[in-house]
């Protein structure tokens, strides 16, 4: 790639240096990187939110494009720094989980610890390996280091509750992952889960102590306003939509609230 | 163009991923696009405040930049997408009068309809139009497709109320386009509507219930704080301002109020 | 350098099209400068604030990276627009103390007054010089015009009283630089005030009506949570942080507040 990109997602805000900082660092050693800014507004240290923002957006780059998470509330402690290569590209960040959406959707092929110094910056502070070690990392990996050299390959890393699913009786147990800024409602049960669970044309949804009877979509134009509607997403999680209103707000649904769903 | 310019203009807000995955399809299509963000906090819906917006900044463009704009609330319906050249640009957006500010001060050349899906993603969604039609269509216009490619001419596109003006007797009736976030009060009163109604010295406005007598300006440092004054702004429309003040809280004036400007 | 690298600081807030404008006057003038945004959320008019998130960025790009401030609240007054050159780059923004901390901890070469109007847009406005002056002056010192083609040098330039403490007896009174967004509080006290104070393991602090004696720590990995501490941070200024906690909201301290530091 002649201009490779490198995409952040962070919980820094907006007002903060640091995304800049981490800018600063990876043009000192690829000038020609292309960067993105995937979010640097998720919920400070909400690993959940951040690994649903980054999964979201990530299958739409280019094939090899590099990706850099930094909801990190334990930076500084044992928590390993991460590159895990996919089939689609390359995410680096802690291993709490943030990456665990994205890299399971592409399909994983190495996860590997970042351990050698000489992709990091000579000196590495206890507060933001983002700057420290993530962003140097991810511009070494664009000049043609190969990621063997990054560290050695692990078989362990965090795979957390918000990507899995409890079964319990007739209903499967999960939670929402996320609520855009326009109301929709993103849940973690996944296509395969609707299968497993034989729902078909309608979902059985227990939500905020409400009982929901959805029809499930198979585009969105097939609603009609105002009914709420369930549909399976690009990303393949089942969200609750309503056409041209915000489902968020009718159902005074939070991200991390518990969600059922029911046979039929 | 080596480095061809893409501009985002919408309502998408800074959290979610919307943005970054238009940027995503776009560096698919052309891994050298220059993406700029105009802004992504124009109001949920306000294609007003979008065309405002966008308008604004458009003219500091070098020439044959390509302008975005996704305010989009009829997403999905029959709205049309549209490409409009002018004689100084590229603009893709909704057929809902949010690009017309920019492209009536810009001089129309061409309007057409986008129907061409080989400009288009493959699977084209009933929500978001923004990455699955305008971001590949921008993107295959910097790429050497052409706009006769895109779909056919069509001569009629919506011409929105707020880039229009009504004459009642002595006075002509308008509205707020826009208040920046220094307070500086943009009407949608042009030079023209100055000349026309014999403004010279003195513009006689009614605003939030009160009347104002205010002096116009040639430049805003004539203008001794703490007074109210009027101003013709770089884009042509009537500007109220305070020197070194906050010109809407002052006068309570919120976007979208009706304004007018009578005769001396 | 071949992409050539341009920062943007300044207090336009988000919604707002200036921070585009000033990279489309950037971008018509030097299509391959690489633009990045160091914070465009600096408080209105705060240039304390605008001057610690400078400072704090800059020392990360690359040498030769040319970096403008605007938080300019006399814009249009006799304040004059100056181009400074550091051991490190080249600081763009009007004489108001913006860039003061930046500059001072790079080292400054040469203050030059910028006069030429050859390099500043044709029409300069009396309200954003970010547009018409400092971004066109950037550009054109990307494309090869000589910092002293810009104007006379000058000894004279502002140093604001936040660049700068004063001995009262045996305590040093400074004030709080900056509070970021996870509670770190940075005070004006830099390295060698410790040293002639004579501050080494304990340093003890007036803040916010409150007497503290706190460990001054090397590293932040020694401090147990939930420790208030004192650290010099990565830019010669001393912090209290707490670990994993927001210091800012236990003190009650805001950015401006008066501070003091007393010998052992």
């Amino acid at each position: 790639m002649l201009r490779p990109i490198i995409t952040l997602t962070s919980d820094f805000g907006l007002r903060d240096p640091y995304a800049a900082e981490m800018k600063a660092v990876i043009l000192s050693i690829n000038p020609d990187a292309t960067i993105v800014d995937i979010s640097h507004c998720v919920e400070k240290y909400d690993v959940r939110m951040g690994a649903y923002i980054l999964a979201q957006a990530t299958p739409y780059f280019p094939k090899g494009s590099v990706h850099i998470a930094v909801i990190d509330p334990g930076v500084g402690t044992e928590r390993r720094p991460l590159l895990i290569q996919t089939d689609h590209g390359y995410y680096l960040g802690p291993d709490n989980g943030v990456l665990s959406l994205a890299v399971i959707a592409d399909g994983i092929q190495h996860v590997r610890e970042i351990t050698n110094s000489k992709v990091m910056l000579s000196h590495v502070s206890d507060t933001f390996h983002g700057r420290d070690i993530f962003a140097p990392a991810a511009a070494h990996l664009t000049i043609g280091t190969k990621p063997e050299e990054f560290g050695p390959e692990t078989s362990e890393f965090l795979v957390p509750t918000f990507a899995t699913r409890t079964k319990r009786g007739n209903s499967l147990a999960g939670e929402i992952l996320y609520t855009d800024s326009f109301g929709s409602i993103v849940t973690n049960f996944t296509k395969e889960n609707l299968r497993e669970m034989n729902v078909h044309d309608c979902a059985e949804i227990k939500i905020s102590n409400r009982k929901l009877r959805l029809k499930v979509r198979r585009a969105y134009a097939e609603s009609e306003s105002p009914e709420l509607f369930a549909i399976v997403g690009r990303h393949g999680f089942l969200e609750i939509s309503k056409n041209k209103a915000n489902a968020a707000e009718a159902l005074n649904a939070q991200i991390g609230d518990k969600i059922s769903l029911t046979t039929d």
